[in-house]
């Protein structure tokens, strides 16, 4: 039985691994779950899979799961309390499934205990790849990716060496604007960009995706899980989202993965990796499907990818500047206090304007987050955001 | 230095497998290489890999050979020559590229001495695949396959379990005749059947991939290759090429191979297997061909390939029984002898009118294919063809 701590149970990811977890109860069990606001819900899980330990960060809600579940569940409450969860909890595996650069540190945690993370909170690779790279290659934990791209490139890669893979291609859908003319961005608004042609996911993905901010993270991760530098890594645009990514081997041979757009299966395999569960469902029929384009990405257009790589390129802490940037503009493009067009500006002015410092250790990282949201809140004049 | 005996070589498939050999002149040398009818080309390929020994069907042609070489070549003659080849010359790997069910005994020959047997001439499998099967499994040699089809499968199966395998899908381009109406059949030259959309091959297959007989013998082929079922055997129109074969797992995800289609890429595959050796050439670029398309296959005008899958699944001598026929069709319609559309009633004919027999030994085998051929000569009053 793998014992399982997941974070982030109550969004789109929780709740899809915990569909595998019902489907998959002799083989997994949840031993702890961690929520942000939404108390209710947890409170459901709680009675289905009977953590051990949970954590809500709106601690305000927490006389309600104690009043329903008494000692039965213990509550990890104050501000280290994720952490403490992910320090104390008996867990095989954590599912780290947070969203933001506050990932990081459950990630780290649980590495530095040497545990199995299958990681779907990508920021924790963004903004802390060096750190968590050091951790692995002293021998501490495993990363598992959860990510459909890079859970398709783990897949491609299985029985190959690495040393004969020339470069991974990371397909984008493109988001909602790819054929829009650039003068339109401005007048995009929230409600627009949070209609995703082919994938279902929580909101912050998926403006991340419209702007292909998301991608350029996808890239700083794929730089870190498959340890290759940014020229090796590409990106198309394949608005079906059916090709999930690809790896070019020395030979010229290209192996894809494919599947129809379902967060299902990439987590499922983030789980069972290395073996394969079987699973019901709808399959793949590329006839009924018809045809399946690819474009290069526009990065005059979207250039939140550019910024990205470079910041990848960059190192230190510059890919947490971009992303700390970033999660403020989002939550503002999200509150209608700034235009979409806006979301790339406020990165580029926080990257162009941050001094780098090398990014391997956690004070580092989130000393430039901190730094970088206070700067441009006060710079563009925004409404303070959680942090 | 691995020894590579090389049947076919002044064919296609040989004139690639000699560029391979070019490139890792480090790795691979020719012991010995068999042609048909081409000796001039022979002559220059033996002057500039000095092979031990050689074959030419032409025997007629031996004296240039001889003249040319003297004794440092030995040229094997007669009509068991090719099989006294194949058991007595000191080769690591067999690549037997010979067209036709001629092949069947070389394959058979190599494997018996326990070679590494690298198969570009599926007929091997499609009439003798139960006497291989039978030879692999008392532990007699390795197949490895040459056909782009059957090496993109090897390559997305690597690394996973077989008994995860829910489908394999097998692509075909559809060939020329994709878009004609079926009346237009009839009148089809073959100087029109020769002209192949994406690869350029041999005559007798690209009849075959015209007419989907190819595509057929390819579904019979993987059925020995990887040991699935018939109803775990699909095939997909695609016709830009570029996705050479794709593996459906047990959990829905779907692995491809694809690559421009250039036949080195799966004949060197074949001879590093499992290693990947470098290939400089040309690169995949899904973004500048634009758009992949799929179709399922139109069997009722194409009904090569439903004949080829009803022999599969009756087994025994019914695919050698559809192969045979379907030579003789084949070179009766590059002769002008009949229409393109009476090579899929002639194979039907003899499909329907033979009683079956077990295809476990290469008597019943050989005696199905010659009674075919000339029961259908006969029947269609067909100029009589080479066996």
């Amino acid at each position: 039985m793998t014992k399982i701590l997941l974070l982030g149970s109550t969004g789109s990811i929780g709740k899809s691994t915990l569909n595998c977890i019902r489907r998959f109860s002799d083989r997994f069990t949840i031993e702890g779950l961690a929520a942000g606001k939404s108390a209710s819900v947890l409170i459901e899980q709680i009675a289905e899979f009977s953590p051990s330990s949970v954590y809500l960060a709106d601690s305000s809600q927490n006389k309600h799961i104690r009043s329903r579940f008494g000692d039965a569940v213990k509550i990890y409450e104050g501000e280290d309390g994720l952490e403490r969860l992910v320090d104390e909890a008996d867990y095989d595996v954590l599912l780290n499934a947070l969203v933001g650069s506050v990932g990081l540190r459950s990630t780290v945690a649980a590495l530095k205990r040497k545990k199995k993370v299958a990681l779907a909170n990508k920021e924790s690779l963004v903004v802390g790849g060096e750190i968590i790279c050091n951790l692995l290659d002293e021998g501490f934990g495993e990363l598992v990716p959860v990510d459909s791209e890079h859970s398709a490139i783990l897949q491609c890669i299985s029985g190959f060496n690495k040393s004969d893979i020339e470069s991974i291609i990371l397909t984008a859908s493109g988001g909602p604007f790819r054929l829009f003319e650039k003068e339109r961005f401005r007048n995009i608004k929230p409600s627009d960009a949070l209609k995703h042609p082919t994938w279902s996911m929580g909101k912050k993905i998926t403006i991340d995706s419209a702007t292909l901010m998301n991608k350029g993270f996808e890239v700083i991760e794929a730089h870190y899980l498959f340890r290759l530098p940014y020229n090796k890594l590409r990106v198309w645009i394949h608005p079906q989202s059916i090709i999930h990514s690809l790896v070019e081997f020395h030979d010229g041979a290209v192996l894809a993965q494919l599947g129809t757009p379902d967060m299902e299966l990439p987590i499922q395999y983030a789980l069972s990796y290395p073996e394969r569960f079987p699973m019901n469902g709808k399959r793949l029929s590329l006839p009924e499907i018809g045809k399946l384009e690819f474009y290069n990405p526009d990065l005059e257009k979207f250039p939140c990818l550019k910024l990205c790589i470079e910041a990848g390129e960059m190192g230190g802490t510059a890919p947490a500047v971009v992303n700390a940037a970033n999660e403020v503009a989002v939550e503002s493009f999200l509150k209608g206090e700034i235009s979409f067009s806006d979301i790339s500006e406020i990165v580029a002015y926080a990257l162009q304007t941050h001094a780098n410092k090398p990014g391997d250790t956690l004070k580092a990282i989130e000393e430039a987050d901190k730094y970088t949201r206070l700067t441009v809140i006060d710079r563009f004049n925004l409404s303070k955001v959680k942090q």
